[in-house]
């Protein structure tokens, strides 16, 4: 059999990855949970992360009803139901991440009481693990099985089709995924925001303190935003990078359109295989250093993925030639991508490590000296230079991307950077698992030996999260120049080009360039306000429930989990519409190469505001934990306060605005690319556009 | 004589111009200047600002000669000698703007104390009205002998000759006001930060006290960063947006090239006189409200200048065709663009004004009251919401410019905007003039009535500079979209086009749009750094010298204003470097497509990063000056002291790195334009980019 008929099992792949992911869930499932206090804490944290899920599903599912019904009206009734179908998957990839890591952070809290560092290790690993096996079977089941059933798989007359019904599955999870980040970086902060300001500056008791009514919802706050935020923004940028490169190799030509469609997915089939090996050798890695063994398992996996990468490119013997010269790429030009953009994305994460722990963090804990203004001015600026090195090192992928194998190569390399999500995903979702671990233990009394390891684990979970966090603006960077691509080849400008001295086209970059101005002043915006709300009723409930501070009555948590939920849905709303109308809009009245210039514009400026939020906010958090740490004067000097108001300031810049802006990059692309058949036929008369219309009307009154 | 025969005299405009900005700098010098204490704070100011002047010009003088010598070489001599002319009209603009301010604050305070409001709004409105005179006419000088000189306005065939010199021309202009604005703004905020931290803080003694040492050093940075930097920033677009339309003109073919050119031309010839007219009306509107007196003066220049410019371009006749339709553009066209122009100018400064002092402000204030860190979020979503409408008026500009004229439309559009650059120029350095004056009146201890006057001038002044900052990013929005066209047209990609699918357009497009966030973290840092040494050297006084504190020991203001003087000096070097460099290699490595990138991508999140540092930094210090006035507890509350830490963020933002980015966008596109010739000439073979064959180095490496 040859490698193309072989893709037609990825979703076999897919089934097994899930049903791996299930055993896993299993497996973290029979740990013991510890005593009384701790399972009933497992449980309210995990029953408002279902509470909130179901909440939040049902809102959606409107949504997605409501924009089926549209897409069946403008594009047809099978990119409608691919569009239903990748929405439910991305679902489905969340409740499962959830569940497993509501699962996993009271059993590790657990396992360190009882068993030691090691195995506290594995089962937060493997609850985070679950999550990122989620994303890349359900990926797998659902373009796999698209591929196969719409016949792509055997009959090549199939390829358009599919790359044109498939884009409707990539639409679908960003929807979900735009929602997830916006609702749960909203969530998180405004529970967050509320123990903290009330709790421990007003009250002055600690952090996790059982008192505090609102430490549950922080805690749920951390799956909300962390596990099922994080694991949509991720599901998003894999499944989008994937559609993309099918988009453009269906576009190659007759001789090459079967080979360079079925590579994508055989890529992330590698990718997942590796990915289940590296999280096998945790258990190997689990009596070494943690952060050694978190490091290790990703290398293991990347390393494995790449060398068989190399044999199944040349094996699939892809010929592309380029479009200018006419000269043919080298047969493993696509490897050549696939290892750039695997690296790109491996530096980008250390660049942020760099600027969220290194020296940087040093300067801004050392401007505090001088007050909160100089360790704000610090941050901001940290978080702006912070943007000039994973911007050039994108561009190098880039560039070694397309030399090697022109616009495929760009989507290629966006494929190798998230095929081995498998693995990637699960250190990225284990930090939130070890961190609501570290509160239980404070939270169930835990004794100093406990709290030490669980304490250790969380702090590598920070580092890990930032190192995420860069690998997620990275990739959306990547996938949503992939996407772009992909919209140039479908409405035909991969010819003519989207020309930038085209007024047109500099309008729509100016637009798409103020979006991510405008969504990041809304989101933060809505952080205050949620946040106010929470702080109010925290209040209330110290003020008003007789014995809460003396430890003899328990607070109304369910109350403010109620409230930061209703607050994360009512404020998602605004920013998630702007997202999906302003495509629609642009290229409605404005023509499709305004809207390409859209798009570009949207990716520069959100990219960067990603990346300068994210590494600010990054940076302010642990330039208070340096301090705390005892620089400075440590823990309640002047320093340490100046450093806690950059940390607040940050808050929602790395955990709300900076994360949605990566979602709402890929969104507009996504949107672009399904709705690219429609944009032409509106636009078929060059003259059809409103603008011009209304110009010539304005003329006509004026001459 | 017909209108391009007359364009021929624009340069006797500009020598009238001077001569009539000279009678004015008469009139303001023979005013009485005060008291011996008043005389002797006044020429401390002069000399201070001078002393830099000449400093930072001697500085930039090796700057000049070593660029110049290269123009030489790269595109030949009359490029590098047109480029020396403009660097030293820019230099000459800045100098008779600067003496003229010195003069007029004591001047005003004096005229406040003895005369009355009326003529204290006159002599400050006069010394600002010296510099915008100056700003337009030694434009016209500059741009009007080259045209004459060089036979342009007789002989047809001189136009592309006259178009490539003076770009010249105007990179001379650019070249001085980056350092002007840059080594200008790190200036005014080391001598402020210095002296309001030591002085108002930790001395407890007022704002403008005489015993501060670093008073003097304040006062002088109010004309450095707001006059001399204002004003290099105005010219710089002035000019751009002139030689833009020239090089878009001159290559429209024979039959309408000589009108074309000289339009833009004449139109700052009528720009002159309206100007010119609208200062003669402040002598009978003085009496009335202060603030009306300044808008109404401009108002009338903007009315008479359309009024008069609906004749001319009648009576110049240009037919201009639609590239794609061929269909004519209307004669009436460029009209309806300088009016959109003139008016989104115009609602830019409105929108401006709006955010930084009605409702946002209001909000911001409000945050105050859960401390600083609330108050940040806020002035940060206020900054970045900000920037949507002026982006939307800014595309709507160039929707009605194209529609009316195409490429042609954008460039007269910017000149349009500009024209009256007399007269709102003025309003613009009237506003430093009447902080100065407030400053003298406290330092020289004049009486309540003396200060309730100074003060409400000085209260005007914050208005028009915030609308003053929206109009020159406005400006040089259009400006350096204009240049971009420019450079399009030269490197001959108006036909191909400058394609955003090229991967090459794209690196350029993201790097260029991460230069505006590096350039702002440097020149936050160099803020930082001066300032603090401006603290060290103010706390050493007040320890060492003694009897300061008493009152009975003058401290040496001297000392401050050299410690400014040299740490601005010194830290505008990197930014300036990266700004003039960058396009030369983006051009240089890899070629004009990716040039044409780097041009918008850097002016698409430059005037973003401009419009929202400016005014976030606007709002903040609106809502600090909110509460100073009672609200929310008024002046020394807890709510004052999280103002007081936004205000102090928004310094740097408002004064030094958001102005930065206007000179940044403008400078790489006139480098870009001057130097298309020499890159066109590197390219001639297709692959002759260093990357291309770096890349094939490595492609025969593995292969």
């Amino acid at each position: 059999m040859n490698l193309v008929a072989f893709t037609g099992f990825a979703w076999v792949f897919g089934v097994v990855g899930l049903v791996i992911a299930g055993l896993i869930y299993n497996y973290v499932k029979s740990q013991p949970s510890g005593n009384e206090v701790m399972i009933d804490l497992g449980n309210q944290i995990h029953d408002g992360a279902m509470a909130f899920l179901r909440r939040e599903y049902s809102v959606l599912a409107v949504f997605v009803v409501v924009v089926a019904v549209l897409l069946h009206l403008a594009i047809g009734m099978a990119t409608a139901g691919a569009y239903i179908f990748g929405a439910v998957t991305s679902v489905l990839a969340g409740f499962f991440g959830m569940k497993a890591a509501t699962r996993a952070n009271v059993r590790t809290s657990a396992a360190a009481n009882q068993e030691g560092q090691g195995k506290a290790l594995r089962v937060a690993f493997f609850g985070g693990a679950v999550m990122g096996l989620a994303v890349a079977a359900l990926g797998l089941v659902g373009i796999g099985s698209l591929y196969y059933f719409l016949g792509a798989a055997a009959l090549p007359s199939e390829l358009p089709g599919f790359a044109e019904t498939v884009s409707g599955f990539a639409m679908g999870a960003s929807s979900i995924a735009l929602f997830a980040r916006v609702g749960g970086g909203i969530y998180t902060k405004a529970a967050d925001v509320g123990a903290d300001l009330v709790g421990k500056i007003e009250a002055g008791i600690p952090e996790d303190d059982p008192r505090n009514p609102a430490t549950i919802a922080d805690n749920v706050g951390d799956n909300v935003g962390d596990v099922a935020g994080m694991g949509a923004d991720i599901f998003e940028s894999y499944v989008g990078s994937i559609v993309a490169t099918v988009a453009i190799g269906a576009s190659l030509g007759a001789a090459t359109a079967a080979a360079a469609v079925a590579l994508p997915i055989l890529t992330v089939m590698v990718g997942l295989i590796a990915s289940l090996i590296g999280i096998g050798f945790m258990k190997l890695l689990e009596r070494t250093d943690p952060a050694n063994a978190l490091r290790n398992v990703t290398f293991v996996a990347a390393g494995l993925f790449l060398v068989v990468m190399w044999f199944v490119v040349q094996g699939m013997g892809i010929q592309i030639a380029n479009p200018i010269t006419g000269v043919p790429y080298p047969v493993y030009g696509p490897w050549a991508a696939i290892v750039a953009g695997t690296l790109v994305g491996i530096f980008i994460g250390l660049v942020t490590e760099y600027y969220t722990s290194a020296g940087p963090v040093k300067k801004i804990a050392e401007a505090s000296e001088t007050g909160s203004a100089t360790n704000i001015i610090s941050g901001l600026a940290v978080g702006m230079e912070s943007t000039a090195i994973p911007m050039i090192l994108i561009c190098v992928a880039i560039a070694v991307a397309f030399s090697f194998s022109g616009l495929y190569g760009i989507g290629i390399a966006a494929v190798g950077m998230l095929a081995t999500v498998g693995v990637t995903m699960s250190v990225d979702a284990y930090g939130p698992v070890a961190d609501n671990a570290g509160g239980i233990s404070e939270m169930a009394g835990l004794g100093p030996e406990t709290r030490k390891i669980t304490d250790s684990l969380d702090a590598i979970g920070n580092t890990t999260a930032a190192i995420g966090k860069g690998f997620a603006i990275g990739s959306a960077a990547l996938t949503a120049l992939a996407l772009f691509s992909a919209y140039a080849s479908k409405v035909g400008l991969q010819e003519t080009g989207i020309d930038l001295v085209n007024p047109y086209t500099v309008i729509g970059l100016f637009l798409g360039g103020m979006l991510p101005f405008f969504v990041a002043a809304l989101t933060m915006t809505a952080v205050g306000r949620a946040a106010a709300g929470m702080v109010e009723e925290v209040r209330r409930q110290f003020r008003e429930i007789p014995g809460l501070m003396e430890g003899t009555a328990k607070p109304d948590s369910a109350r403010c989990v109620d409230i930061s939920t209703a607050a994360a849905l009512k404020e998602m709303v605004l920013p998630g519409l702007v997202a999906v109308t302003s495509p629609v809009v642009v290229g409605y009245f404005l023509g499709v190469e305004a809207l390409g210039g859209l798009l570009a514009g949207a990716t520069v400026t959100g990219v960067l505001m990603a990346l300068f939020m994210a590494n600010a906010g990054g940076a302010w958090d642990n330039a208070k934990k340096y301090i705390e740490g005892g620089a400075h004067g440590g823990k309640g000097s002047e320093p340490h306060k100046a450093a806690v108001v950059g940390d607040t300031v940050g808050d929602p810049f790395k955990d709300t605005s900076g994360p949605s802006l990566n979602i709402l990059i890929k969104l507009m692309s996504v949107v672009a690319l399904v709705l690219a058949p429609w944009f032409v036929r509106v636009h078929e008369n060059a003259d059809a556009d409103v603008l011009s219309a209304v110009m010539t009307m304005v003329r006509s009154l004026i001459g």
